[in-house]
């Protein structure tokens, strides 16, 4: 597609909100094949990744090498305790929302994706009903990606489109442990 | 990781089975980010795409961006007809499948992609029998991902990991068409 048509296409176009929820494996990657498939067209994506401190393969592999993408990381390279997170995982994880906020109303982007945010808010990290606003207040034509277990049935709720990953089953239970290149 | 490591941990690991299968979308990007996640360690990475005849967005990018990823498509650009496919389609999936095989034992790749492969299966394109063949022979260090909806449960057998992706909702069903770098 030529730029001219591309621009056809994107001013005629909705911008999408889409969550990508479950128990399995894949919805982090599913979210950077979209981010593959949008730089392909000369989009441009920035992540925001929640939960996570540490760059992992495809962060890496993502800033290095695809034009226009750009990635934040906000929080600790360590397990957050769901009913008793650290104060810093509260903190790390509203600043990731105000920025979230920033990113998607500055317009620089095509695409935006909040990775494990689902999480944080069922994590009560971060507020539900900030999350909802700011889904609510998006530009129009900003397509946007919501990830993480258990999405809330009011982000569903707003969502144009909505996936499920679903575990049936995983190597850990075959007793093959972590790989570099597959889960990092 | 450095190198070193890279290299313990690549011979320490056995190649992983995964399978990605079901209704919903995001199995062929839920496969590209693994193979971004791949190259950010290093490793190099074949897709082998059946019954797609277009460079579709994320074959553009990832070409383009991504070292050590290439691509082949098997099909052509049109739907199959499941019932009735025409000899060609059954001809270039044959066609696949034996480039698939070749790449597989030619160990010039970390990690093969086999996209849509589920479906030329379902759809009778290919044989059964010779797929599963291909994934009991290839070589131990080997990741192998097979994606595509109608997952034989023979295939699954064999999996170390599978994902299903299902889906919840839809825009086609919100009255969005077809959206460049989102569907393509």
């Amino acid at each position: 597609m030529n730029e001219q048509v591309e621009e056809v296409v994107k001013k005629h176009n909705k911008g999408l909100i889409m969550v990508i929820t479950g128990n399995g494996k894949g919805k982090t990657t599913s979210a950077l094949g979209q981010a593959l498939r949008a730089v392909g067209h000369g989009f441009s994506v920035h992540m925001i990744q929640f939960m996570k401190g540490r760059k992992y393969g495809e962060a890496v592999a993502a800033e290095t090498h695809l034009p226009g993408f750009t990635i934040e990381l906000f929080g600790l390279d360590s397990f957050v305790m769901r009913d008793n997170p650290a104060s810093v995982d509260v903190e790390l994880a509203v600043k990731g929302l105000a920025r979230a906020r920033e990113v998607i109303a500055s317009q620089k982007y095509d695409m935006v994706i909040l990775d494990e945010i689902n999480v944080a808010v069922d994590f009560n990290l971060i507020s539900l009903e900030e999350v909802l606003d700011m889904i609510r207040s998006k530009p129009p034509e900003l397509d946007l990606i919501l990830t993480g277990r258990y999405a809330d049935p009011q982000v569903i709720d707003l969502a144009d489109m909505v996936s499920e990953v679903r575990e049936i089953k995983h190597h850990y239970a075959a007793g093959i442990k972590e790989r570099a290149g597959i889960e990092f």
